[in-house]
């Protein structure tokens, strides 16, 4: 019953990931805009350019989040998964009438996506010397194996985690599964991450506790309502760079009186 | 220094995959071919139609082989990665004329890949029965990682296995890690699959045994020039039932004399 082990998530939580996800949506809506089907209907509705503008690329990020949605069982989560839901978007939305030049030029956006550089997010290499003082380390991540494993190996964080763990799809279940090949009791492990869906809740549930950082913007897909009436063993922090004081509080708490 | 684990990869080791892209890939040729650049200069040159669709197919096919080999250090392996590079052959094929259409189709059948039923090879279930009455099962696959342990979880025969590994690739230093990880010498090892490339040569490199067992059709980024002069590790079976008579007459071999 004494907090042993931390895991981490790895996109927007040691690193940059959503931000260049939003950069390339942005792009996308951009890039489509001209061939939506939605132009001439809201033309006979609206007057002003800008705000007509504004309203078709809503429409074009809906559709895309739905797109997104109904392929996750299927296509899971990834940058290859959103290039494929980008072109499925690109067609729906144009009911077809999109060239094959602008599904290139989303072809290699998803390339882009593959390539970018990682870039740690401020304080996590520090946070992460000093907690591997006293605690094992887990970096526990989610999407696709290849990316992620490219992603890991680049970071130069890697050495600090004593297992790395890339699963499918971050549940109770799988995190179940994982605690029990370490052989670590849910109530010595703590989990800090940016997705309350993925890093929270099913920690939680399985009686360990929890730490949310968030990220300066969220996957709709991961977007989860917020706690209503937080348990004890639920924590937030506003920066990464919180996280040592936070753990010797509650590793202070966790002590035998 | 006895055998006491053997590895089975899975993508037509255990079930049928390969045949499902073979089929796709014709599908995918005879859709782009009416598109294909290659049409106009073709005509001039044969005079006969039926060589001239066979000569349009080949090229596109070896055109979306080279897109596959251009791609794979980025998409990696599995149906997600073979979907991109299809619409990005058609793309460059056509020179930006393939219709969106078209594309659709291509998206529908990267779909159909990943929902297709998982068929046991022939034999598959016997011999894993044997065979895990003597010895450890590992399966050791390649590929989509949730796709992977979506078949996994429809062959009905995981329970068979002690541990179940998905990697990114399967390359010297991959299976020396999960050797590794599961505390087995090389020595003790054998693995079982249809790649040379993958399934054998890696592991005849760290000193383990392999079983060739091909199948009817292979990948060309699988294919691996034949071995001229076999090491005394390798063996080759025509048929996975053949499997439990070849490793019991290898671990009489390897009994102390």
């Amino acid at each position: 019953m004494a907090l042993t082990t931390i895991g981490f998530d790895a996109d927007d939580t040691l690193w940059h990931s959503e931000s260049h996800f939003v950069f390339t949506t942005k792009r996308f809506c951009d890039l489509v805009a001209p061939w939506s089907t939605a132009q001439e209907k809201q033309h006979e509705d609206r007057a002003d350019r800008t705000e007509l503008d504004a309203a078709i690329t809503d429409r074009i990020e809906h559709q895309l989040i739905e797109i997104e949605r109904r392929n996750l069982q299927l296509l899971g989560y990834g940058a290859k998964a959103f290039t494929l839901s980008m072109i499925e978007t690109a067609i729906e939305v144009s009911d077809g009438q999109v060239p094959a030049s602008a599904l290139k030029e989303i072809l290699h956006w998803g390339h882009e996506l593959l390539k970018h550089p990682v870039e740690l997010i401020d304080g996590v290499e520090e946070t992460l010397r000093t907690l591997m003082q006293s605690f094992n380390l887990l970096l526990i991540t989610k999407g696709d194996l290849l990316h992620q494993e490219s992603k890991i190996a680049q970071s130069g964080i890697s050495q600090m985690f004593s297992g790395i763990d890339i699963l499918s799809n971050k549940t109770v279940d799988s995190y179940q599964n994982l605690l029990q090949q370490h052989g670590i009791p849910a109530s010595d492990f703590l989990m800090v991450g940016n997705s309350v869906r993925s890093d929270v809740l099913p920690v939680l549930q399985l009686g360990g506790q929890a730490v949310h950082v968030p990220y300066h913007v969220t996957w709709a897909l991961e977007e989860e309502e917020v706690l209503d009436q937080p348990p004890a063993n639920f924590h937030t922090c506003s920066h990464i760079g919180e996280l040592p004081d936070l753990v010797t509080s509650l590793a202070i708490r966790g002590l035998p009186q």
